[in-house]
């Protein structure tokens, strides 16, 4: 899905950090970032990535998110990532045996958007890519998030995770809006629809098609309301007279693939 | 996020296609055949794979999602890759200059679930990943599907528009419950609590916290206040109540390490 405006400004808007725990590929903290960026997110906080920071790996795969891959920060401690925040929220796709509270990432965006307008820090918590959060780590969050998958299938890489809470951030924070619009002309005035359906109607009294006159009221009613639900507008109610006019007129004058065909 | 449960079948219910149109990379058909397989998708389609077919870099990054990998179709043209369906929705990141209604993935997914809801079937295109669909293809379709991303970073990996598209399926098909549920044991009843509350209370008393007796008031409001917000278990206010008669006792047996510093 290409279609990235880069004359647009981006703006760094109050958001939640993302916060990733021992990132073992480089790809994957480049991927996060990359779907951070494509919803609006960009503080992102790694504790000990293995491979150390900076990452080409992690550059090349952030496909130009560089507004976020410029402002990571690299901690030493899980606790040092969240010092600022007061909402925590640990991803996790394991039931824990821990007394938190479990929800969706819709119910825990629309928290997280709350919280943020309120002027307050919030911050998501992701795991290593082979065993997620520990338990000691889940017990720093307030409540645990987990995704609502096939169970037979629950697992998804890092960058897809935080893609999911950070669409969902950005619809709960209210940012919802599609980038382009249906932008539909208008349909036509009801009086062209007629002039459409009185012009083919015309034309088929002419062919024949309405095999008995008793049958032609109801053949009309149907072609009108299957034409009807087009909703044409003006531009294309033009064309498809000229496409009913163009079939027409087809036997006045020669059509060279009739020719050849009665030649053969 | 680990946690995939192997034990479990997969039921291979009604849901939209996904039709990838000349994908380019194998590793692109493989997570979205994994992002498929998280949210319960199953039938995927491709037409005019650039590498053909079976490729083994597909395989290799769907991780396991070899129930969507076997039931794989390559068609040759997108017209018969949509022939059986009767709902067909474009997903693209760019305006285009057409007479369709551009809907957000939320709204996608509700029609499709009314859709395929009533036995019907449906499906969502994906472009190429360097330029996405071309416009003859869009115009197969019903209905162009945008994502509500950041117009200043709107490219999004085909994994990832897959993600998200089939995320929201399952929300509006109504199997968004979560895999676990949070399992809070019962808040204790109040008596525990005040048990807790008269106990820390006594403590107190004794060790001159409430400095004088007309502070003491507000200083137990407080602190009742406090406590109650956190909405103990049985299990938890006897863990506590063991705490404050460990700190409590702390002077009436040698501690091992003030010894030591007393020492130094």
């Amino acid at each position: 899905m290409a279609g990235t405006d880069f004359s647009q400004r981006i703006d760094l808007l109050p958001t939640p950090a993302v916060i990733l725990v021992e990132p073992q590929l480089g790809e994957n903290i480049g991927t996060a970032a990359r779907a951070m960026a494509n919803f609006g997110l960009w503080d992102l906080r790694l504790v000990k990535p293995r491979d150390g920071w900076p990452n080409e790996k992690a550059v090349a795969a952030a496909s130009r998110a560089d507004h976020v891959i410029e402002r990571v920060r690299v901690f030493d401690r899980l606790e040092d990532a969240v010092a600022d925040l007061s909402l925590v929220y640990a991803t996790t796709a394991r039931s824990r045996d821990m007394q938190k509270e479990v929800i969706g990432p819709d119910e825990a965006a629309r928290r997280m958007a709350a919280h943020i307008g309120g002027g307050k820090g919030a911050g998501l918590l992701f795991g290593r890519e082979k065993w997620g959060l520990l338990n000691d780590e889940v017990a720093l969050a307030d409540i645990i998030v987990t995704l609502p998958v096939e169970p037979a299938f629950a697992s998804l890489n890092i960058a897809q995770a935080v893609l999911i809470l950070a669409y969902e951030w950005r619809l709960q924070s209210g940012r919802g809006q599609l980038p382009f619009d249906s932008g539909l002309a208008e349909a036509a005035p009801r009086s062209e629809l007629v002039g459409l359906f009185e012009h083919l109607e015309g034309v088929l009294d002419q062919t024949g098609f309405f095999t008995t006159p008793d049958k032609r009221p109801s053949m009309v009613n149907n072609l009108r309301t299957a034409l009807t639900r087009g909703n044409f507008t003006s531009q294309e109610i033009r064309t498809l007279r000229g496409v009913i006019s163009s079939i027409d007129r087809r036997h006045e004058r020669p059509n060279p693939n009739r020719m050849k065909k009665a030649e053969d």
